[in-house]
């Protein structure tokens, strides 16, 4: 008995921390009734009632489906409610009129097959990438509204008069779905976009940070190993990233950003930071590697490793406010500068690894040596390998931002 | 002018390779067809249009909505569908009640109220994850019923009546899905994580044989760079793996598959080859790496890590074998046996390698090399870290799923 309730209330507080982590969306469930609230309005008033009848379930109906979490993906899917509901509209009474056209005998048989033949296409294209991409939602109201209209047609006379209720039902739903999203502490796509960027530069600094620190001091208490971990995040936000630079784009001019803002930059700002994420991964990997570095070489590497992951990890902040503010800064050349600087101070260091390393240990313990040395190796080279090609890759993008 | 045409060109021929890529898809469309094809006959035929009169068009609209390309995602929709028409369909009913009984000053305060308090609910547990994996398209459903039945109930009187049939319309609707999507050509949602699962073991040893090769033999012609790329597919499969695991767990026992297969496992095999993943990711940017290796280094090592790599390829093609049968495999012992004593042969190949590096090269060029060894030592250690973690683990997983 104890166990459902006990769900229950598990359910519940995890909804509650939701809440409080992220208030935009308890912000979005109110608007969503408020939408519907208003769009009862045209039941409750008889005016209107008469005026529309029993469609006015269809503003109902758009509000419900067209509302969503940000202003891009509800434009989106306005759009593609509307075109597709006009195009496969004008489609069905075209085909009406050349099945009523045709005889009583055909008249079933040419509907039944225009409704097999176009709702098999526009399905099929829905598998298309590009249209998948854009325009899914589009096809299905296509095929939802084709194969009503060329279905009711054959009984219902009125055909005209029911589109032409039918797109002003919709209009107002999605009109007033754009008026309710935009003015009310609207949630952009663009700037969760933006924002997620952000906080993805921020979480890579510091679970660089982390991990570099973890593998030379290896006391893991459990706020560190959570730093470390954050990594992990950034690797699994590319369908995000994908689906918001896409509502993006159908964005009007907001804030800072203007209609022709290079979404696409943000993908590839994303893929090179998936790819620092990568090597933070394995330099993670290194740190629960079964090969313990011996203490001398950790000591000779510490310091060259320390100031590189510091500095990188400076740069990747640099970027972060560079963002935020999206402004050039004039720290960024001179973080860049020490980040390299530094890295050609590791390597130093590890040139002159060969030379002191057989004098330091005796030869017999060297399988361990050399197996762990060359982790410590792998760790900072990884390191030293792509943080520079992010960094410049991070630093082009920039400048194009703006 | 030649470009749109130029441009839809393009289109058509992206749509005929991908259908001749998978037919399956095709044939999505068609059953789309058919059952909308069948649908139509509730309104051609007289007897069933006087019984459901305008309310057909529900049936309509479920198989539109609610097809969907694989059975478990359509059954997952069909049970959402219906649990969330019929829970909405009763409180509304409820509160209808409660609002005709309570005086015609308070009743639209009341609708309005309740509509707006619940549809803000419901939006807002459609942002809880566990819900959202299972029952947004339910919570968006019981948004819909709910505001339409209390909104109508002002209006119409004969509410039961428009309940009966709504329901029994949907009830057809999603009875004719299911055995449509079930009787012709099922796509079952287990089947096709299996097979892409599948696919992914065999691309990982594909592109990992290619990697170490394309590293030893730097000789990169098309085809084989393309072999080498395929370990992206792996890394971005996350969110295909997540929702085909998900909807397979609606489905019923088909194939090889029962009822309670363990799903999960698959995602942990997912996750453990996108680790895999990352390692090859690695190995290959050591191959676009600025420092090239010496080849006496890379002539010491080239063997031992071709061996490795074809072992551990090895070992990848007989678990996708496995995994096609779904029977233990006496050779896979056999395999993580060679494997293991390659790894162990490349340890001792790099243990004698601090002796014989500083006799074989004169000092003076000694940064580049230190650096380039590195990158070869770091490539294959990462190959010889992360393998054996990631075959054990499939292993495992493999004695679970028979």
């Amino acid at each position: 008995l104890r166990d459902p309730i006990f769900r229950i209330r598990k359910f519940l507080e995890r909804a509650w921390s939701l809440a409080i982590a992220e208030p935009k969306k308890v912000i979005h469930g109110f608007k969503v009734g408020l939408a519907l609230s208003l769009v009862s309005l045209f039941y409750y008033m008889r005016p209107l009632y008469d005026g529309f009848g029993g469609n006015a379930m269809w503003a109902v109906m758009t509000v419900v489906v067209v509302f969503e979490y940000t202003v891009g993906a509800t434009l989106c899917k306005c759009i593609n409610r509307a075109t597709g509901t006009f195009l496969a509209g004008s489609l069905g009474l075209g085909v009406h009129w050349i099945a009523s056209h045709s005889g009583d005998k055909f008249e079933p048989i040419i509907l039944g097959t225009s409704v097999f033949l176009l709702a098999s296409a526009a399905t099929f294209s829905r598998f298309i990438p590009s249209v998948k991409s854009r325009f899914d939602y589009g096809a299905m109201i296509f095929i939802l509204t084709f194969s009503l209209v060329s279905i009711s047609g054959y009984r219902l006379d009125k055909l005209f008069e029911m589109a032409h209720q039918r797109v002003s039902t919709i209009a107002i739903g999605t009109s007033l779905c754009i008026i309710i999203t935009m003015l009310f502490c609207p949630t952009w796509a663009g700037n969760e976009l933006h924002s997620l960027i952000h906080s993805n530069l921020e979480k890579l600094a510091d679970s660089l940070d982390g991990s570099v620190a973890g593998y030379f001091t290896s006391n893991c208490n459990h706020d560190f190993s959570k730093k470390m971990e954050s990594y992990k995040c950034v690797l699994n936000s590319k369908a995000a990233e994908d689906s918001l630079a896409n509502f993006a784009r159908w964005e009007p001019a907001h804030g800072p950003f203007n209609y022709w803002h290079p979404w696409k930059q943000y993908l590839k700002v994303g893929s090179a930071l998936r790819r620092c994420g990568y090597c933070i991964g394995t330099i993670n990997s290194s740190i629960n590697s079964e090969f313990e570095a011996p203490e001398f070489l950790k000591k000779h590497l510490h310091n060259a490793c320390t100031t590189l992951s510091s500095h990188a990890s400076n740069v990747l902040r640099e970027l972060a406010t560079v963002m935020a503010t999206t402004t050039k800064s004039s720290k960024i050349n001179f973080f860049v500068g020490e980040m390299q600087h530094a890295v050609k101070e590791l390597r130093n260091t590890m040139i002159c690894l060969p030379n002191c390393y057989p004098t330091t240990r005796p030869p017999p313990p060297l399988e361990c040596d050399g197996k762990a040395g060359i982790t410590t190796k792998a760790t900072t080279l990884s390191m030293t390998e792509i943080l520079p090609v992010a960094t410049v890759m991070s630093l082009l993008i920039e400048t194009a931002v703006r």
